[in-house]
């Protein structure tokens, strides 16, 4: 059997109707090619926060994330794919193309807006980061 | 039968090893998801060339594409699958974006460097005017 073009797919999560998108067009690749899908949430860490109470801030986007990625792998499973998720904590798209660069990801899959519940990431921001620094190809879903 | 995630797939080509390989990329997919493949070559018009003989420019420039849209579609016959050939003269990004619409493409797949063999238009050009104005999903292929 010939090598699959995609084994890995990475599909990093931010709780947006986009991201949602994103991983339902990744549902569906991961069915065509046989791929292992990972979600991940990143809680952006690399930002000074100027908040009274960082730590409580921190803490109310783990659980935010958690909430993500358990919806985002109840989304598969609807779809009949198993994922792995995970959490990772720092600056989104580093975290993004470190993870990548780890699962020897074939490419990564995000929305074309956000990542970042808040929007605080333009289009421009995270997906030129990553084009230029991924490890491998990106499909940014519209 | 159900719809195809991708029915209509556009890879615009530059010449570029980088355009070759999005154009491989999308040989698979299309054959994945009995897509129909459109190449385009777009002759850029949109700058003010400060040339003696902008005619004898452009001249040159359709050739190239002539060949490199010959050479895709030749390409593509040898991985079993028709293409459409077709070419532009315009600003690159929105000739494409327009085609998209006009063919009602789901995906324009693109090399990671480039569009313009001259290496004119650097990623996050290209890459942030297709992904801002492109009516469908891109993917960009490393």
């Amino acid at each position: 059997m010939r090598k699959s073009l995609y084994m890995n797919i990475l599909v990093p999560l931010d709780g947006s109707g986009d991201s949602q998108k994103a991983l339902l067009q990744a549902c569906d690749l991961a069915k065509n090619y046989q791929a292992n899908l990972i979600l991940v949430y990143v809680v952006e860490k690399s930002h000074s926060l100027n908040l009274l109470d960082r730590k409580e801030y921190l803490e109310i986007l783990r659980k935010f994330g958690n909430k993500v990625l358990i919806k985002g792998k109840q989304t598969a499973k609807n779809k009949g794919i198993d994922v792995t998720i995970t959490m990772k904590e720092g600056n989104i798209s580093n975290e993004i193309v470190k993870l990548a660069k780890n699962k020897k990801c074939n490419l990564i899959i995000v929305g074309s807006k956000g990542l970042g519940a808040t929007a605080r990431f333009f289009l421009g921001s995270i997906s030129n980061k990553l084009a230029n620094n991924s490890p491998c190809s990106i499909l940014i879903v519209k």
